[in-house]
């Protein structure tokens, strides 16, 4: 066991960041550590927090903390938004209301800085998360603007996302089908005080029952009750308590997080997703596929990584033929998928011409 | 030469939408069509065109088709925003305006649907402006709406982004700043006649400002007098007619498309990003990034997709054991990679370790 592993075991707050930190750059040891920290992670309930900037997303976000802290539950915050408090853009008054968080040792708040265009961020936040998950995290929320190729890929690692939105914020519903709509399990009205808050509710309503008919149309069994369908609009439990089988629709909830309204029947709902996700077999099936879905990102990264690394000339090479059309990129990639794969096999490193002979 | 690519570069359109058809479902002779039709692509100006839905994207390219096509230019349309009357999804009136361009045998317009989560939107994207690339187009518009993880790589695609805005759709520019600006080079303030306009102008051209700032504080030399800054943010070549040397601008414009005001002025700035790009040595610099960006992208995706069909139950049982934690994903991706390698080997079994061999 690396030592900065153990220490993150043992919940030592000092050296959990420089963890995050070495994970995050990849640099040092920071494989070793990782490998170490798998095998205690998959406790942690990874909560996505997405939206628009000016929805509410860091307020609500430091209501949900004050709420999982009341449940003595422990908390970490990763933050992707530029905007967000948490990533240290805040304005006076949001700094001094997380004062309090951020001084409680159960509570631990890493902030990402977003990257280039190709990438590298998902990647960190997946790792992070990870981490942050073998330090003994009950919930970790993420919290991203939720624009941008990268931001989409670390919704579907969540577990159970909240889409944030408020009224009046324009063509926001439109914007949100665009991209969003397939990762959002709840919503958030906030602001609900607002002229609007009724429209935007509507709207989404409506966006969810087409998105329902879309699924329906295309062939999609869902084979349930009208009293189940219910149930699941509800975001609760069945009677019983039992989560409810069959897909899960998308709920909302109506906050004004400001005020700390209606930020405990949100936490219903979100906890009504928890437990269709761990308790239905629709749930065990998205799971899977979700993991299915970061295992061929982790492979295809792995693939990349070291694939950039064993051709570097020969891609370089393969960068300018394509630029003077004398070779087609197609082409020009199978040919360095053939190199890579058996410059693995003879001599690791010896990157072997396309074509060449013995 | 397989006989549909002859018939592409022969323009006849039936052909043509075959050849993208195949393409877009990677289906039948795809790769062969793709592979004789490349050296016959490069001449294209493709123009990426994006911006939230309402802000007029597509009656604003619906009147960039009737200047570019006053000018004697082919023009191809890829619309992958699922709004756009160009998808097909389409009010009355708009289909009725564009149904000059959709019966002109020099325009051709072509849909794609975006897809589920893990990508492959861009890769077809990539692959469709080929060939209409290859069939003649002088100007390929593709049309997105700029949200979600293959948009941004699509509009790295393009050689000259559009960012249409339009104002009083709240927080929009902060939306747009979160994802958008670095691949922006030109905005139309769209519906400029509206209450909102001079705001969003000066809103952006702060942005630009701070971009600018930021560029300069991170180390990147930019070494360019007042003059060749104003004659850049004009978005014009210098009064000698030569496109200034030095990083990009983006510049605006302020348009209302319904009324086909600003259009030949938007035009001038895009004609002058183009000749910046295809004149100067930073323009140049920047189409080799992207060029290496796209071949990194298509190399990923040739290894994913050769791993995928070579490890299949193998990666399959990584899933599940990753999901039983008996192995971690970082271990095993490697042996993923390690495999998919030593199985490309000419003689199995081969492999010699590390730093061994004669």
């Amino acid at each position: 066991m690396h030592p900065l592993a153990d220490k993150v075991l043992a919940r030592e707050t000092r050296a959990t960041a420089r963890a995050c930190r070495l994970v995050d750059d990849r640099v040092g040891d920071y494989a070793a550590i990782l490998k170490d920290l798998f095998p205690h992670t998959g406790r942690a309930w990874i909560l996505g927090v997405t939206g628009n900037p000016g929805a509410g997303k860091s307020t609500l976000t430091d209501r949900l903390i004050s709420v999982f802290r009341g449940q003595g539950r422990r908390v970490a915050v990763v933050a992707v938004d530029p905007t967000s408090p948490f990533t240290g853009g805040a304005i006076l008054g949001d700094r001094i209301r997380m004062q309090a968080h951020f001084s409680d040792p159960d509570v631990f708040i890493r902030s990402l800085a977003t990257r280039g265009a190709l990438g590298g961020l998902s990647r960190s936040v997946v790792d992070v998360v990870r981490v942050l998950d073998a330090w003994g995290a009950d919930v970790v929320l993420v919290e991203t603007v939720g624009v941008g190729q990268d931001e989409l890929e670390i919704t579907r690692m969540a577990h159970t996302t909240l889409v944030v939105a408020a009224p009046g914020m324009g063509d926001e519903v439109q914007a949100i089908k665009a991209g969003i709509l397939e990762c959002a399990d709840v919503f958030a009205v906030n602001k609900a005080d607002r002229d609007g808050a009724d429209a935007a509710v509507r709207d989404l309503e409506l966006m969810i029952a087409l998105g329902g008919e879309v699924a329906a149309a295309s062939g999609r069994a869902r084979g349930h009750s009208a009293a189940a369908l219910h149930a699941r609009a509800q975001g609760a439990p069945s009677p019983g308590g039992e989560p409810v089988e069959g897909p899960w629709e998308p709920v909302i909830a109506r906050t004004v997080a400001t005020r700390n309204e209606g930020v405990a029947a949100l936490v219903d709902k979100l906890e009504g997703h928890r437990a269709w996700l761990f308790g239905t077999e629709a749930g065990a099936a998205r799971r899977e596929e979700r993991l299915r879905e970061a295992m061929h990102v982790q492979l295809r990264d792995a693939l990349t990584d070291a694939a950039v690394a064993a051709l570097g000339p020969a891609l370089e090479a393969a960068v300018h033929a394509v630029a003077q059309r004398t070779v087609d990129p197609y082409t020009a990639s199978e040919q360095l998928v053939a190199a890579f794969r058996s410059a693995g096999a003879i001599a690791p490193g010896a990157a072997v011409a396309p074509g060449g002979g013995t």
